[in-house]
């Protein structure tokens, strides 16, 4: 290995040095494949990895800048940082009184009429300081990066008005500046139809086309847009129309499909062409073949089903097996899922999905690094990448999905400064 | 209130201040009962409560010894310091490969002949140094308090031995001594029948009730008694007859009943006047009215449902309705749930059982004080109680439930010093 650069950082002692290093997406068998080197080590350069390999190897190989920081990971596992590709980050107001009103068997129709629901998050996005809004969504990403992840896609889709979607889109970009995590912004303007146009939803749309989109991609405040296209929401057509016209304008697709209902949002989604398709609660047979036979990657969700009190999971096993891109995601929200821990969203897919952890750590790296168009930069451990790197306290990386709801990073490590210590 | 002692610490501005004062235990109606004090304050002396009521009044009489700590909450949310009244925390070894098999679908056989089960776990204890083994436990004690839980019981029933029952009792001892969390010791010798004594179980239970039971009482290692009581374990005849040697001895009863079937448990445990009676997934209506009838609580552990990939959770709803006094734990082991996490417990019982906020935080403070033998000295923050505090960063307490898989102990306080402060 030919070294040039000086190594800043270096890692010794890994326990099981999970590099991902392989095929970029994993598939079917190979998302069990880790890459796994036993007592490795990590040269870092920089913000970017200089050497990977066998500890003693990389540390008689790699020449140590002056200064170069040196942690005994002490059998420790390491990963790639997590990568998590869909989070809802930018609110204010939590909705705590509507998960208890879930709790006690209240309806949908009971919530909403209590003012409830998305609706909730609009008034409150449209109402709140920037300042303030700014604070809420920086605890937030503190929590992520607590967790080991160190790259989140970031939606809009709580303004639904030209104005307050590029607020939103505005506190992510301003975030990305201020904050060790790097956010990938996604414009969510069809998250809903708004109040306010419930009765010309046509004209919201025309807006959508004609004012939102370009004034998006005229301020470069998103790389995707993303539409929840759903029977009652948005439907098939209509999420056509509006994402053509995204393609069109320059940015990248994304869809909510198929989360309650099976209405053909994935083989939508495949069949533009878009980056993922999420959720797919309830994906068809068809979808799961158009997903298979695209390069679209099915970036599943499981936190929502289980803070939703329900019983139905995307069936990861048959996209597993059928060659579908698989990633995971929190779903961080404030209404179907408030939780910032990629962790628990592990041992969720483990229990509820049956995916296994080595299929569970492809998905929430070089899959989710590909679900976010980052994959040759982010999502794994060889050379040239960034130095996005977890240290997590265990010795066996199994032992993510079954030491559950306890977050077991010990340090975090985004290009290549520690940015967690605990 | 008139106050003769000054205080050593005082916590101002708390948004909801969680008293849990008035009925103890917790049943029915009464476990939604939080004695919620807005915009509350606490005053300590030394290890006790002091004083509790409105900030600005508890600021106004309590006078202030000299160095008096003081934290502002900032609107945060207070409770009692969290108790958890079931875990098995003594162990080296973890199954994390055996929860990957269950993920694969393999069967309890399969995993019994691959060297697992609770069998493994009795062979890594009986041969790992003291010194290990209380390393090892120290972390999870670490972790539990990190998550805001400032009491633990503590089994034995790894040893199945004389002398490993009395090893892992007298671990549970010194880290008493060592560690700031207190924990409430349970000899746990019939948690099953060990390999030496498969055909001969007679000479085992002979050995429990005749050498064991006297070898703790008289080292003065247990406050508890707690048997496996099921169906291929140690039957209703057999639990009958330990449990009444160990009362006889001076030890209070706990039972495991009704886990994995319907046979008795429950009625058995009520009939003892037991402490509690655990686990009950399976209980039986009429264990069901024995329970509400009797003093003994029922301590309920959704996440060993959960952590198995189970469907079936105890009936919480059905047994608050008639009035049993309900009580909540992680199970912490190495085999069916491993979780130092009471807030993650909190969000199972509301997902999974349909405990509403308040009914948890019951069932983690007053009653789970209660199902300890505690609940005149912690379990509610009340004046003379012992000042087990956390602070928690969210200002509505509903948020425990909501915002699943992340710790949010802010703050957490045992006998009136901070032990942890993230």
């Amino acid at each position: 290995m030919p070294i040039e650069k000086k190594a800043t950082l270096l890692i010794k002692n890994i326990g099981q040095l999970i590099t991902m290093a392989g095929d970029v997406p994993r598939i079917g068998r190979s998302m069990s494949d880790l890459g796994l080197i036993e007592n490795g080590g990590i040269a870092v350069a920089g913000d970017e990895i200089l050497a990977v390999g066998v500890s003693d190897e990389v540390q008689g190989h790699a020449p140590l800048a002056e200064g170069c920081s040196v942690i005994d990971a002490k059998g420790m596992v390491v990963t790639p940082g997590f990568i998590d590709p869909h989070t809802h980050p930018v609110f204010s107001m939590t909705r705590e009184k509507e998960f208890e009103m879930r709790v006690q068997g209240k309806s949908y129709m009971e919530i909403a009429q209590s003012g409830g629901g998305i609706r909730a998050s609009v008034r409150d996005l449209r109402t709140t300081s920037t300042e303030i809004l700014m604070e809420r969504t920086k605890d937030r990403l503190d929590r992520f990066l607590a967790h080991g992840v160190t790259t989140i896609e970031a939606k809009s889709g709580y303004g639904l008005s030209t104005e307050s979607e590029l607020k939103q889109l505005r506190i992510i970009d301003d975030l990305n500046q201020l904050h060790a995590i790097d956010m990938v912004p996604t414009f969510l303007g069809a998250h809903e139809v708004p109040d306010e146009y419930r009765d010309d939803r046509e004209e919201y749309i025309d807006l959508l086309i004609n004012e939102m989109i370009p004034a998006v991609v005229r301020d470069n405040l998103a790389e995707f847009s993303d539409i929840f296209c759903e029977e009652d929401v948005y439907d098939i057509d209509e999420s056509r129309r509006i994402q053509q016209a995204a393609r069109s304008a320059g940015l990248d697709l994304k869809f909510h499909a198929d989360e309650l209902k099976s209405t053909g949002g994935a083989e939508l989604a495949a069949s533009l062409n878009a980056r993922s398709a999420d959720h797919l609660v309830y994906v068809s047979e068809r979808g799961i073949k158009a997903l298979a036979a695209s390069k679209t990657a099915a970036v599943l969700l499981p936190g929502t089903t289980f803070s939703l009190g329900g019983k139905q999971y995307a069936p990861a096993r048959k996209m597993i097996e059928e060659g579908v891109i698989v990633a995971l995601s929190t779903d961080c929200n404030p209404g179907s899922s408030y939780s910032e821990s990629l962790p628990v969203i592990i041992s969720l897919a483990a229990l509820q999905m049956k995916m296994i952890a080595a299929e569970a750590i492809s998905a929430v790296t070089v899959n989710a690094a590909y679900a976010v168009g980052r994959e040759k930069k982010i999502g794994q451990l060889t050379q040239n990448y960034q130095a996005d790197i977890t240290i997590w306290n265990m010795s066996d990386y199994r032992e993510l999905p079954y030491h559950y709801g306890v977050n077991l990073a010990a340090r975090v490590i985004k290009k290549g400064k520690v940015v967690v210590d605990r």
